[in-house]
């Protein structure tokens, strides 16, 4: 049998090849040489958020708005909406879909778990081709085999791999133009974030911009800029305090203060263990904000997970922040200097991390304009922030002290503040709500309850911003969780989390909320509640709509005005991803990836048990409105699908 | 979780279902005691081709006619089908998807892969309950881990497993009520065919039919009547001439002739080693003739494959027919005693087997009614057999003589014979394309191009049959072969065939064809071409419908009339399996797998090579016409999803 299949896989090249073009309409659009298509501008990207006919960056648009200026599909008629197509990633792997689809020029580029990308025909979902990395056995995805999508630029298109490598494959062949590895993944280091294409206003060079994931092993985080031509590292940024940066392949300068004063010093002077591997990895992808030419990303937590192990003697947390873990940084691009940072869990002890993406708005308060970052918390706070004062070269770094606007609750009963000082930008912390060291004697400190837990009121799924609404729609959760610290020594490969958790059930009625957040007084206008949590980005539109995914299969669309569900389709699996819309031939599609996984049901507690009902799975779908489709169309019947 | 989820499969009726439907789907129904909804009856399995609101049986009928009075959906409105919800079966799991959906009472009982049974909520696609077959590592299905469907009966769903086991579970829970394991999975027994459910007319008991498969292993092919109720078996038919027989635990009568004269004798006057390990397993689903009470069913090739160990001294195939293989088979229910047999490929040399079902109707003839079977066979013929004929008690196994009415070519340019002797019920073979054994010092036989390869003129995958217009819709590939052969020994677990191939494309255009035969005289009404094999199941309906899938993803539909493609739609994995369709609450819909495998992708050299583009998957699909919907549900909007 063996000798049978082996025969079986020898021929491929030669007449069969031909044979297999001619009859898969995928592969026949051949120029006589190589299939190419038109190559993607920086201004393609810049202007993203106003262009319907492609979708060419992670969050729809440098400042991650999704939104989307069509209005083909709207609040009064997507009850008929329909599939239109749907695609299986195959290869007998499923568990979390979380990726963002780019469309360009007839053409969705897709990636999808165990570092894949596919290529489809956008009209009629066959596969043009397909990349798969050979990942090797010993990757440490600390939260599931995700990926969250691909940058696009020129003829490329670049992802990010479990094995902590950043790929370039032509556009229009999938061929490896170059791999560049970054990071030791058997000490954890990995990438399941989408990269950015930024364009230095200073310099008109165009840069590739990504980060690396791990803080749960204790690596240490690091941002990168690369030239999108050949991979090549322009600099290197590191998260943690004193670490020292690279430029041109030379050491730059340290991030901040060279000694580290936010962690804590051994008695002989040398840094705590902690600082060595402190974690803060920028594991989601950057904002940029034009005007001032800077770089926004959000900051992982700090390692370890104990803040015990960051604090100074007897206890002294207050002191030693962990700088510049669990905040939103901003990047100088020439040089990757920081310029400021906001920390939104200042010594964070809960790994609420603060990595999903601080979206860049104008927000319109006592009569003025204020260009503002957005971000929602997994502490379950929202931070408006002022962009102006974030991206002032003013030589402080630290901007706490003004550079809040308003910092909301989104979730109920947060229990570990009570709120903040927005002012000097300090939260009120609870009293007990760090989980205490264990007593003399003991293996473990007390068990104690915090809300929200560590997997947050809400976590990398990116929320969406309506500039008619003036509205961010946060998929958000309500849960809490049993927490309590253990000891631990950094080793090599192993978790670095010296806490242990149980994730629970808040309330019986619900644990995901799609939430309806006014950024200018930290109202939510409206709420829709869900009984698995939810995992997956919105999107809105010009339409009156806002899309996402429910764990328990189904795309769903409200009224970005009132919450009402308007619509909703079973796609099988759960829906984890983030979904875009784009226009096509006249017609406007709706398009996003179906495929239960990510760190709910590995690390969800009563969660995860709530979500074993789930099946996994792997596919992309499209959605039209098929009347639409036929006034579109007016010389042919209402068509459901094209080739 | 297991108790969260059998707390939920726990309701179905009632007040539980609104609970449903106004809350969790998943979680809510409970109404305190056990889940029920009514049981299956003989009638309704004996009048499945009749009723609408379900389908009950594999073949939609114990005739296989895969017809449905329904016209909701027909040619003029298929153009609006859409799809409704679908189902994700997970698992990271995927491979071949060859079932055929049993629908009971709102209930969707669906195999797949790996031996899988999923029980969907037939209106919103939620799972109620799944069972996973625990497999051992050594199982060996020679043709990929494909299920081709259920039996269900009373309270209890019936499936096959691979490795030999016959389970039956309760149809509201999925728990296990029996498990009969049948053969020796190591040494190649396997299922994946549905059991059937037939009534012996004269005991009016009700029995489960199974066969097993493994014929590439050299198994000895049976078929067994089980109570369903306790999984005990009633009897065995093996399908070798000599071998014995089983009736309630005992030895009962040798199949045929006890010296099994079809097959050669050793010069020592024993039997050659083949018929030891003769294979013609009935690994397909029988059908039944009430009127008559004789069960029908496919046998499965002799093993090996190589001609020459099967006959006798300088080659003489002529007198060994190599009985009861590649034929059809009739048994007396009550016994399991054979009745008749007509054999498809005499001494068969090609691996054509015969197992597709023989699907029994009225054909109109020279003014009169004739009560007939019709089986497209691999090798490449279409028989109109004389069922009143086959089933007749006249102490006859063998009716090759007058056994047929016509036998039709139904694929182009047939190399193993030019025709059939009808009247004698013999093949015009064509000399020279038995593939001659090796010449003295060689390995391998000379290599000869045989139409059709192994594969088949057609597979398993089951045609049917339009009572409005009379004619079959056979899903067929036009493909050849290199073939020749080896020396092979039977050893316990290795494949026996004693040949080697090569499958080849015969024609640049196409494929896969899908084909209209008119049974009265064999003519080719229409035909679609397909550029990939075809290897899904064909549904007809009053519709005026053909519904069938391609190994390329698409659901399709075709004027029943003319072959005219009206409809398709994308489902992003190839399909192999065998749509249905059924009402409920006033509204039609059609039901099918997808999902990428069987025996293609495994042997089929250059087609392999060309499905290569193909992705696996693993779910299920329901599609509706949305105007219906409406229609049907007058006081509200149109829904594409309801929960």
């Amino acid at each position: 049998m063996q000798g049978r299949l082996s025969r079986k896989a020898t021929l491929l090249v030669g007449t069969a090849a031909l044979l297999m073009l001619s009859a898969n309409p995928a592969l026949a659009k051949e120029t006589g040489g190589k299939e190419t298509s038109k190559g993607v501008t920086w201004e393609d990207i810049r202007n993203d958020q106003e262009t319907t006919d492609d979708v060419v960056s992670w969050g729809m648009g440098p400042r991650n708005h999704r939104y989307s200026p069509l209005d083909q599909i709207n609040r009064d008629n997507i009850k008929g909406m329909k599939a239109v197509w749907s695609f299986s990633f195959g290869d007998e792997k499923q568990r979390g879909q979380e990726t963002q689809a780019i469309v360009h020029d007839g053409t969705i580029y897709v990636t999808a778990s165990y570092s894949r990308v596919f290529a489809l025909d956008a009209k009629s979902g066959k596969k043009k081709w397909s990349y798969t990395a050979r990942l090797p056995e010993d990757i440490r995805p600390c939260c599931d085999v995700v990926n969250r999508g691909a940058a696009i630029y020129g003829d490329k298109v670049f992802f990010g791999t479990l094995d902590a490598a950043m790929v370039a494959l032509n556009k229009d062949t999938g061929e490896v133009v170059w791999r560049k590895k970054f990071g030791d993944h058997t000490a954890g280091y990995t990438m399941t974030g989408a990269p950015t294409i930024i364009k230095d206003q200073k310099t008109g060079k165009v840069m590739l911009l990504h980060g690396n994931s791990g803080d749960e092993f204790g690596v240490i985080g690091k941002f990168y800029a690369r030239d999108p031509d050949t991979g090549d590292e322009i600099w290197m940024r590191p998260m943690v305090e004193g670490h020292m940066g690279r430029l041109n392949g030379e050491e730059s300068t340290p991030t901040g203060n060279p000694k580290a004063p936010s962690w804590p010093n051994n008695d002989d002077g040398t840094k705590v263990e902690a600082w060595n591997h402190g974690g803060g990895a920028p594991w989601q992808s950057a904002t940029f904000d034009v005007k001032t030419n800077t770089i926004v990303v959000g900051t992982g937590n700090p390692a370890p997970w104990n803040t015990w192990y960051r604090s100074g003697k007897d206890g002294n947390w207050q002191d030693y922040d962990s700088l510049y873990t669990s905040g939103q940084i901003y990047l100088e691009p020439s040089t990757g200097e920081p310029v400021g940072f906001f920390q939104h869990t200042p010594n964070d002890a809960w790994d609420y991390s603060g990595n999903n993406p601080i979206t860049l708005f104008e927000m319109e308060k006592d009569g003025k304009t204020i260009r503002a970052g957005a971000h929602a918390d997994r502490n379950g706070f929202f931070f408006v922030t002022d962009l102006d004062k974030l991206t002032a070269r003013d030589g402080k770094i630290s901007k706490q002290v003004g550079g809040a606007i308003g910092i909301y609750p989104f979730v109920p009963d947060i229990s570990w503040a009570t709120g903040w000082d927005v002012a000097n930008g300090r939260p009120n912390e609870v009293e007990g709500q760090r989980p205490p060291p264990p007593k003399p004697g003991e293996k473990k400190g007390e068990v104690i309850e915090v809300t929200p837990n560590f997997l947050g009121g809400t976590n990398w799924m990116p929320m969406s911003y309506n500039k008619e609404t003036k509205l961010f729609y946060i998929p958000s959760n309500d849960w809490s969780e049993e927490y309590w610290t253990e000891p631990v020594t950094y080793k090599k490969g192993a978790a670095y989390l010296g806490q242990g958790f149980r994730i629970k059930r808040q309330f019986d009625t619900h644990v995901g909320v799609l939430r309806a957040m006014d950024p200018t007084n930290g109202e939510i206008v409206w709420e829709a509640k869900e009984p698995l949590p939810l995992w997956a980005g919105t999107l809105t539109t010009k339409g009156g709509l806002v899309i996402t995914g429910t764990s328990d299969g189904y795309v769903k669309a409200f009224d970005a005005k009132n919450g009402e569900e308007l619509w909703k389709f079973q796609t099988g699996s759960g829906i984890v991803s983030q979904p875009v819309t784009w226009e096509m031939d006249g017609v406007q599609y709706i398009g996003l990836a179906s495929g239960y996984g990510g760190a709910v049901p590995l690390w969800g507690g009563d969660m995860a048990d709530l979500t074993k009902q789930v099946s996994q799975g792997g596919s992309f779908w499209v959605f039209a409105v098929p009347n639409e489709l036929a006034s579109a169309e007016p010389a042919e019947e209402p068509k459901t699908s094209t080739q």
